[in-house]
């Protein structure tokens, strides 16, 4: 999950960062028991290019199903998106989809454009009507608030927040054709997270000019390094959403850069350098934004990567990293600062893969313990000091062929089933 | 998880209630902090019919390739069991390997037998080598106290458990060839609990005569609808083993029966009415014995029965069924008594199946929450007291076909988290 390129994220940069954006919010009452803001409207002040990648559930969110046939209609003029929190308009059936769509329709009538134009974004409980005449109310309200700038980019993120404890947001600024582009984004989501495809919701703006399927494409290849390997309780949830507004309005007038062969007022060429410096940017955007979603992760006290190399394929070292981060066992030995390798080992061995213990090599930190086939005598105070860490590298060698894999977990406390024995239907 | 036949299992009986089995215990100091029995010995006084199903996990323990080794040698003859609690024996190389083939030799020693005849079965912390010195000492003590009858049964069903907190036996007695047959055993596990293949440990014997191959496919079919359903935190374990010994003592001598097609003297056969019934018991054994396992699991509060009909097809039964019961999700909502379905509808949609929520229909208890892809307005007082009950039937049925599923499992609760975190190693 580290960043693939040396560009610095930018935590001060939110989701109007990129020229031509503009955000709202209101607190409309969907959460019933608090006051706190649940509408949000981002807005792109010209058509933008878009892309988005969605949950895989079957059990699918009626704004999951109404924001792919919009993105399907208008992938290329998309004008911006409607997002509610307290309530994930899922398992509605036929009205959900209506209250969907008619979020999508209220939000382009003040905005003045098409309602295909707009993508929709639930989260909260499942299975409640949306209370529409509060989001109604809560619509025109944040459209009215519509600005750009610190404060905005703040009332967004906090607006899509459900059980999250803090706003999360990033952004990296890069050169392209001479001009400053940026990329940022906010995410919510701590529970309910597991990989399969985009998790949580995310969306993320952009003033580089990039067509949509180039966009598709650079979104597609970032949330399967980023939050496809994530993983809180390795539950997907219906209604995940990462998308991305690209307004090109930093690639706008006369071309002023020598160097580079992007020229002004066209998009990026994805082979060309420049477009895989915007996919670099886009990925270390989302990097960050599933690094804090881990770090907020319901009841964790601790952020785990787990790197699996060594693997006969690709496809077991990803089997056996997610095994592990999955592993209710490994994450109370982490929660209890036990180094118990023999549940991380014991994890890969039932994750599908063709290689044994024979040829293993696991170290936490940088202390080995476990070796060809056979506990390794470690440094016990070294191993101690690694485990009391709030941030634990695993890294567990298969010894077998070259597939690599990386997950972000979190540990497994006292307060994740707190938080969700207590969450009220 | 009910029984398939009406077959009435008796807790009373253990692995030494059939003819010609003894049994024996002893407190070897292998569980370092307690003092409590953690060797036994399982013997039959006759060469054996014998056939067991181990796990499926890649990172197998010594025992179980010392058990398949000798159950490929000697699985018509073999001659009894020997198991320790307090380390698996597990990630130990070559060492535990030669650990694990002394084990099986002393035992063989002290009862007159090849080493071949005996079967190997440890279980407790990974990674460890064996305290050989107290493991010696303990298999002698052991085989000195061998005896039958209920003592004895109770003795053994101790000496296996690690963090059990009861001892966990059943058998049943039928009739075979005018003769009374009797099957029963005994098994330990409450935490590292998931359904591939056996889970946990169990010992099951029998005094029916049934050829050792008779055996291992009865075996399998009865682990395929018990402990291969039954999940407590979806971890696969090193150690699983599920093995019989079949005396056929109880049918010895001349033929009584005039009804039974059973020849005395002769092994049942598989396709018989006799092999059915001997089937049948066997497999209410394994059914009452997980279900033990699922009401003594870590931390669990509950046992849930998940039950999905109506699948496209029975392995998208199974997958839904699976997933839902290892939820941590769904099982923090049961700890907290609330009749969360979107968890529970939500995590059938990311198992892989090819219907979604519009034709589905859950209930718990014999109360409907859900139907056809729509919440119903049920009786709240009829569902407060599904879940506050001890014993909770989830239904949910996909209504797309014709295939079914079950599963046990259990919540999740603050003492899981407490047992997992506190766990040394």
């Amino acid at each position: 999950m580290k960043d693939s390129s040396d560009l610095k994220v930018d935590l001060g940069l939110g989701v109007t960062a990129p020229q031509g954006f503009r955000s709202g919010a209101a607190a409309a009452g969907v959460k019933t028991l608090t006051e706190k803001p649940d509408v949000a409207v981002l807005v792109c002040d010209v058509p933008a290019q878009a892309a988005a990648v969605f949950t895989q559930n079957k059990v699918c969110a009626a704004p999951v199903t109404v924001s792919r046939e919009h993105l399907a209609q208008a992938a290329g003029r998309m004008r911006g998106a409607v997002a509610n929190s307290g309530n994930a308009n899922a398992c509605t059936g036929d009205q959900g989809l209506a209250d969907a769509r008619e979020m999508a329709r209220l939000a382009a009538e003040r905005l003045g454009c098409g309602a295909e134009q707009m993508l929709v974004a639930s989260t909260g409980v499942i299975g409640r009507l949306l209370p529409m005449d509060k989001v109604r109310t809560g619509i025109e309200k944040a459209c009215a608030a519509l600005a750009s700038g610190p404060q905005a980019d703040a009332a967004f993120a906090r607006a899509i927040m459900t059980t999250d404890t803090r706003p999360k947001q990033a952004g990296v600024r890069l050169a392209i054709a001479g001009r400053t582009v940026t990329v940022a984004g906010a995410t919510k989501g701590v529970g309910m997270i597991a990989p399969n495809m985009a998790t949580a919701l995310a969306f993320l703006t952009t003033d580089a000019a990039a067509a949509a399927p180039v966009l598709a494409r650079m979104l597609r290849r970032a949330a399967d390094a980023t939050y496809n390997c994530l993983t809180v309780d390795g539950h997907t949830s219906t209604n995940d959403t990462l998308l991305i507004l690209a307004s090109g309005l930093a690639m706008r007038g006369a071309n002023g850069a020598a160097k580079s062969k992007t020229r002004l007022g066209e998009p990026v060429s994805e082979k060309s350098a420049d477009g895989k410096r915007l996919a670099a940017a886009i990925l270390a955007v989302c990097d960050s934004l599933a690094g804090q979603i881990a770090a907020d992760a319901e009841g964790g006290t601790k952020v785990i990567e787990v790197r699996v190399t060594g693997a006969a394929t690709g496809a077991e070292a990803r089997r056996a990293a997610a095994a592990i981060a999955n592993s209710p066992l490994v994450k109370t030995a982490f929660f209890g600062q036990d180094p118990n390798w023999g549940r991380i080992v014991s994890a890969a061995g039932y994750a599908g893969i063709s290689s044994g213990p024979e040829t293993m090599r696991l170290a936490m930190g940088n202390v080995v313990i476990f070796d060809k086939g056979r506990p390794v005598a470690a440094d016990e105070a070294a191993l101690k000091a690694v485990m009391a860490a709030h941030d634990i590298a695993v890294h567990l060698d298969l010894g077998a062929g070259r597939g690599e894999a990386r997950y972000l977990t979190c540990d497994f406390s006292y307060d994740y089933v707190k938080i969700n024995a207590e969450y009220t239907t």
